[in-house]
């Protein structure tokens, strides 16, 4: 078993396995199935194994696991999976083919997240690498750099959580109030979240602050996810509608609103879940400081500006709908894209395990990512 | 029968009798039950008859009934209930008695709608005058002078209806879009709504034009019920979530917006469906016009300035579950405010049935009113 019980210690006493690969090469990924949180009884997890690229494709479209970096890792173990598909007898060039075509399934169940891109990428080019300097290889060694390759990639996910959180903490002000929206907590990373990561360390070291919860429609990520796991970490939060954080701004109830990424451009555009860019402006009007935190695997540094970042338009059942109920009348036309772009104008600074970016720009941020010049 | 069919035209084959008194002054009150709307199967309205004022209040309470116009309706005809169970051997001073307590019931329903209040004084006033007049009077005549009164504030409604979608036509751009929020269409008045009367009679006169519609959190009156009769007008509609009003407002998708009000203070402060702040904090960020439309009878020229509106706090139920499913952890805390306020400085103009207010103020609206010097 792979550890991560990140949030093991003593003041939260809860383990989130979010994603988990369970033995060895000829293993599964078991994710947490994040569609049927919060359970009502019986008060359980409910897991979903992913024995296959197939499933687990179907399971990041279906958002049974979602967060940018949980896809990022999740994208790494499904190349795992894809390498036992290979053939005891396929030479060099069928086995990166093959994986090629898994990792292309893969590459199409999400648009926006650009941590999936540079996962599949990063294993591809593990697999390249390893098969171009062994060319004598058995299968096995394969499989077992390409596992050795998913979990340095959660490994270092958990550590970069846990870097996020220290850099962030400072600005969480005590005796304060925080808002974040979605979910960028445990649930969307291999360790203690992003935006959720300077809460949790500053909870762990006793400061003493307020989280507001945007409930997040249309999918309820943050009464569902974030919610949730920062009750069983003992924060102490409260859940408003996304309609709700203007008023609360308003009445000086926010000191500052944290939230994560799922692609940054070089010049600190950032696209984040659908709701974020009016948080952004609510916040400017009402001179409240807008964080983002994400690691460096977020930054697009190919796109110039945010002008050009995919977002993904999803099902109108999403909003029309709730389980079998219809809460709209079943004809009627629905825009529903999945995120919208912040303009890095509007943002405070972005945190990543690297340190703090303050008013972000593209100097800055080459800087930051130690790619000037690019 | 009282005649309603205000939305039976040419352009919009839709009758929609939100609220409808049947029969004399030994009748009842029968309304669309709003909160089973929009239903699946079968393809027909719920009505929900009140014979008592406890169940009208309860009605109005659990928003079946809902819309501050439409809820000063109910409250008139909710008086004609309450006649109904004066004694005939009471006296005037007893009959005064009854009424009041039966009012006071009524009164405690929802605290933030002036019509209401507005509503009940009218008819209390009615009852007093009329006793005092006709000390010989029998309670049929008590009744009859009731039943009178309400509907004519039921005609005087659908009369206020048509008049603010006359004023406000002109502002429906035409090829353009505009947005709502929350319901102040035929389900919130007696009449063809008050945010949505411009749009009825811009379709009505051939303009093209396009609806945004904000679901509106947490009980969902735009995706149930204002996406539903726009619908049935022939209006083009598009649902979207609260949270991405803002995203069209960049992409320059919004030309105006235009939402009712519950209360108006008289510098022109506007308490209306929770998120309409937050909407005209990012109406003036994009440069779009921010519109309200409202009747007379909604200023309460009593409060000097919208920080002394009363803001109703309704159940954590609303938005931890849907229906018996919970969506958030069952222990959470909740903030669930059901209204705010809009600052005047916000609000482009106001639309009442006398005419527009542009850029209101403390003098305008007096003017406006016909209260100069209040």
């Amino acid at each position: 078993m792979f550890p991560c019980d990140f949030l093991c210690n003593d003041r939260a006493k809860v383990k989130i396995r979010t994603l988990e690969w369970i033995d060895d090469i000829d293993g599964f990924l078991r994710l947490i199935d994040q569609r049927v949180l919060p359970q009502v009884l019986p008060r359980r997890l409910v897991y979903l194994d992913c024995h296959d690229v197939p499933t687990l494709a179907e399971a990041i479209r279906k958002l049974a696991v979602r967060g940018a970096p949980a896809i990022g890792i999740a994208a790494g173990y499904g190349m795992c999976l894809a390498a036992q598909k290979i053939d005891k007898q396929a030479n060099l060039s069928d086995a990166l083919q093959i994986l090629r075509k898994q990792a292309d399934i893969l590459a199409s169940s999400r648009p926006t997240a650009v941590n999936l891109f540079w996962a599949l990428d990063r294993m591809m080019t593990c697999a390249s690498r390893f098969l171009a300097d062994n060319p004598g290889a058995c299968l096995v060694d394969v499989q077992k750099g390409l596992l050795s390759q998913a979990r340095s990639i959660h490994i270092e996910d958990q550590e970069m959580c846990r870097s996020i959180g220290e850099h962030g903490r400072r600005l969480i002000p005590e005796g304060g109030s925080v808002l974040t929206h979605c979910n960028a907590g445990a649930l969307a990373t291999g360790g203690i979240g992003t935006a959720l990561a300077p809460m949790y360390v500053a909870h762990e070291q006793g400061k003493r602050f307020h989280v507001y919860v945007d409930e997040t429609r249309p999918l309820l990520q943050g009464a569902r996810l974030t919610a949730w796991e920062l009750l069983q970490a003992g924060i102490d939060v409260t859940l408003i509608c996304d309609n709700m954080a203007g008023m609360l701004m308003k009445q000086r109830k926010i000191d500052a609103v944290i939230t994560g990424a799922d692609r940054i451009a070089a010049n600190g555009d950032t696209a984040n879940k659908i709701g974020t860019y009016s948080l952004s402006i609510l916040a400017a009007a009402h001179n409240v400081p807008f964080y983002i935190a994400a690691p460096s695997s977020t930054f697009d540094l190919k796109l110039a500006g945010g002008e050009k970042i995919p977002i993904e338009q999803r099902s109108p059942q999403e909003i029309t709908s709730f389980g079998d109920r219809l809460t709209a009348p079943e004809d009627i036309k629905v825009y529903n894209p999945a995120f919208d772009v912040v303009d890095a104008s509007k943002i405070t600074a972005i945190i990543t395990e690297k340190g703090i970016i303050e008013y972000p720009d593209t100097d800055k941020i080459a800087a930051h990512l130690g790619h000037k010049g690019q």
